[in-house]
């Protein structure tokens, strides 16, 4: 008897979690159809071994202004780790007080994007790293000025020799500058979001509201674009699919990823942008004319996918846009190596215009 | 017999002893009249407690390109703590990409500087931080604009309260984030340089060119105007006491101190500039125009001494002036609080010329 109402219990309390988790895991098990959670290790490069020696020495660059010819600027500047990984400005400045084009996408997670820039032009990080670099409205140098640079300054010979012990020729180049910085970009990662916890399988992690915005999110169709770990940067879509959103959002003379393809159809198409930690980096779009995250939102309903949201179904996916704030990670600020007389000075002439 | 012989060999040994003791110590103790070596504690604010949480609201603060109306100038923009505390630039580059009038001294050891600026015309750390917040030519912002920025956000707001819950008023003030940062940058100090270990007794950290260049820099004279903690940052002096450089070294719209007290005799008098950790803070003097150590102490040597030093003792006194790198303080990169809504946008305006 006593063995009896012990099983009984015993099992109706499995068939009660059965039921609890079954309520609950239609909405995980969709969720988990669209997006992975950040993983927590750092992610390996396939043709660019993550080692520690490169991960410091790309820190290091990462936060060297002598990269730019100015000796102002720096990776940091435009994609500042104490903020976002950008800086919550419209569209950055550089060399000269330049405004460059667009909107400075974030450095978090970007190891996960498909492609890398707002049209996708860069296949990955390293080949990203190397175009504001010589950008004439960034950081306005050349690989040779860099090469230069680096090479002046015999910490940065040994580290680079030590970071690519297995490598054939010289110690230091623009394409191993490159690596570097991929690797310790490899490392910029924010998982424990708490998205991230309710993907791990705790969907307690999110609140009512938030699941509501998730539902919305994936019903709505915002997740077919934005999808994956990053919820985005995966593929292109037209800026406007359903209805264009005014020039003082898509401003005209930006055609997007038509400049890279030249391919009629891909008049304003765009790489969806990555939502992870989407709250750090207003403002918001290529143009960064949004400021409010709310607005953004009420834009693409419209402009993508034709749907006109109630007040709260955009404050419902907006809470849940906020989960997907993840840890960023600590950052020990690296003491440079001293320049020489070998180095090339800075050279801070303003652009002919 | 056997004991006796001890007895002798010990007595020779310590006389040995006390006769090397003796002939470096008058080289120890004149050094110890004109220097003292930097602190490894934290030195205290006789009016501004420096505290934990002020320290890590200062290291905020300091980072915080927000405090510039751009949005993309910090503190360490121009006082870089992974170079020398400064940013190697003949003069700064400010809001607008304007050039400043002079060289930017290094954040490093400042607090044992007797006043701050070139011409000491702020008192202390707390009033010199308030200067380039404002500057036009620097981070263009006002003691409203800051507030107004940091009252934005709540988790400045909460860190205000702790840092200075002693205190009176508004919890965010101006001066209050002045307050702070001078708290953090009391922290930037440089102990353990090779000279610091020779003054705490270990002659042995110097070599003998390093002796011979301490004991040129004391019998030239350069230790009558650069002494103390700082090695320099004590006295005002003129440049040029006995034949003032060209105007490409010393340009002659710039006064110095005459500016700021406008008494006749202070005509191109400036503050000696403290030499701690001068290597790294090239280019040299308030006018940045000088990029060699070597060139910098030849002209210092005939122009404020009337002294013609030889190659070699140039060299044995650059030689010691390297000894007064120290170790530079680890600094963890804040991860700052979110802008929000009411964060003032940021304002990229080029200066009217």
């Amino acid at each position: 008897m006593k063995h009896a109402s012990f099983l009984l219990a015993t099992l109706s309390v499995f068939a009660l979690s059965l039921s609890a988790a079954k309520a609950e895991s239609d909405l995980l098990k969709d969720a988990r159809d669209y997006f992975e959670p950040v993983p927590h290790a750092i992610p390996s490069l396939p043709d660019n071994p993550v080692t520690q020696e490169k991960i410091e020495l790309g820190r290091m660059l990462f936060f060297d202004p002598r990269i730019s010819s100015s000796g102002l600027l720096s990776c940091n500047t435009c994609h500042n780790l104490g903020m976002g990984g950008d800086d919550n400005l419209e569209t950055s400045i550089g060399h000269g007080w330049q405004k460059g084009p667009r909107n400075a996408p974030t450095v978090l997670n970007a190891i996960f994007n498909e492609a890398q820039f707002w049209d996708g032009r860069a296949a990955d990080l390293k080949a990203q790293a190397k175009g504001p670099v010589q950008a004439g409205v960034e950081m306005a140098s050349t690989p040779e000025r860099v090469e230069a640079t680096l090479n002046s300054m015999p910490e940065y010979v040994e580290r680079f020799t030590r970071a690519f012990a297995d490598n054939d020729g010289p110690a230091i180049s623009f394409d191993k500058m490159a690596r570097a910085i991929e690797a310790y970009e490899a490392t910029l990662i924010t998982p424990a979001s708490k998205f991230d916890l309710f993907l791990e399988g705790n969907e307690a992690a999110l609140s009512e509201q938030e699941k509501e915005g998730l539902t919305l999110f994936m019903d709505t169709g915002c997740a077919s674009c934005h999808g994956g770990v990053n919820v985005g940067g995966e593929g292109y879509y037209p800026f406007g699919v359903i209805e264009k959103p005014g020039s003082e959002i898509l401003p005209v003379e930006d055609k997007g990823r038509f400049a890279v393809t030249q391919t009629a159809d891909e008049e304003y198409v765009f790489r969806a942008a990555p939502l992870r930690n989407i709250e750090l980096t207003a403002p918001y779009f290529h143009s960064g004319k949004v400021w409010e995250l709310k607005q953004a939102v009420g834009i693409m309903a419209s402009s993508q996918l034709g749907a006109d949201l109630s007040e709260e179904q955009i404050d419902a996916i907006v809470a849940f846009l906020r989960t997907l704030t993840g840890e960023r990670p600590s950052v020990d600020y690296p003491i440079l190596p001293i320049s020489t007389s070998g180095t090339p000075k800075p050279d801070l002439m303003q652009p002919v215009k």
